[in-house]
């Protein structure tokens, strides 16, 4: 399998994460999204929307959108687990994940503060107060829908919950937004970089970053 | 089971759908968006982003987040079963309901559409051509991540990326982007026409539609 990654895509880093949490051995290809390399058309025959991850299967086919990958490789290989046994938190640890997927991270990524800039002539300080806005009220949100950290935000074991978390922290950190307010999402946060997955997944420790 | 709703959320429209084609019995509340009604702190603690839709169970557990909802509901009843049983088409069919709910759905919702008339004085004119290129990129894109509708988008039985579809088909035309180049789509959108859960489901068949 190749996945084709960039190290400060935060969509990449929730699949870096689950694939070194299930052990898996898979070939990385960096596409450099400010270089623009998304847009080659060998790339967007791949994923049409142009952006990372993508992962390519050995005979060829194709899965894009980084939560559909995580779910296909937990299929592959059930352990451990990324959900909770229990159906309805299984539900609200992928609730949780969706929130920071739909409801955060595509407010503040590449494709729209292009758009902010061109439609609306958008400069670097309206820009950095959009992106902290999103992710302002979005990890807040989140850290309503978390339980109790123990010390996972589901749990004993992390989750998809958590591999989506730890990146938007990444990216929250990244912007200067404050997270003093969401204690729990800090506990998790702690809890997470005691594990070597997480610690490999980081943007930091790939061999594309700059 | 309890269904916090709104006729002409799209998000909701999806949970209505996968409802009806598991023939469940939901009791709907509407939650009136334009009205502010989502602002409550009643609803807000149950859905800390004060979006539609939220599934509260008998217990008095809540589940946010369209796609989480149906993935509990599937897990419920799983027959019929809302993906494909091969776990690649599985995993594209999710590729491309998440396609719509991360790329599309997001960036012309409410809550962003008022954030771009408060932060850039956005006017009319301005916000109906934001929310007519992301509906047409992203439904392009859609377009080359489905299969031949056979004839749903992956396969004989409709699946997420069909309930995810319809709802975004509605915006489309909603907002007069047109669908010309777009005949996969529409060919899945007449499959699901023919099916009573699909229509039981649309936004002006509902009882809070005005």
């Amino acid at each position: 399998m190749i996945l084709y990654d960039y190290y400060r895509s935060s969509a990449a880093y929730r699949v870096r994460i689950a694939i070194a949490l299930k052990g898996l051995v898979v070939e990385r290809r960096p596409v450099h999204l400010l270089h623009g390399e998304q847009r080659d058309p060998g790339y967007r025959a791949k994923s049409p929307l142009a952006i990372v991850p993508t992962l390519q299967l050995d005979d060829g086919r194709v899965i894009t959108q980084s939560l559909a990958i995580i779910d296909y490789l937990d299929a592959l290989k059930p352990e451990p687990p990324l959900l909770p046994r229990d159906a309805v938190l299984a539900a609200q640890a992928r609730a949780t994940a969706l929130s920071i997927a739909c409801e955060i991270h595509p407010l503040a990524n590449l494709r729209v503060i292009e758009a902010l800039q061109r439609q609306f002539d958008a400069k670097d300080d309206q820009i950095a107060m959009w992106r902290r806005c999103w992710i302002t009220e979005g990890l807040s949100a989140v850290e309503a829908l978390i339980a109790p950290p123990a010390p996972f935000a589901f749990g004993a074991e992390p989750s998809l919950a958590d591999i989506c978390l730890i990146p938007q922290v990444y990216n929250a950190r990244r912007f200067d937004v404050p997270l003093d307010d969401c204690p729990r999402i800090l506990a998790v946060e702690a809890a997470c970089a005691a594990l070597p997955a997480f610690m490999e997944a980081r943007p930091e420790a790939q061999p594309d970053a700059e």
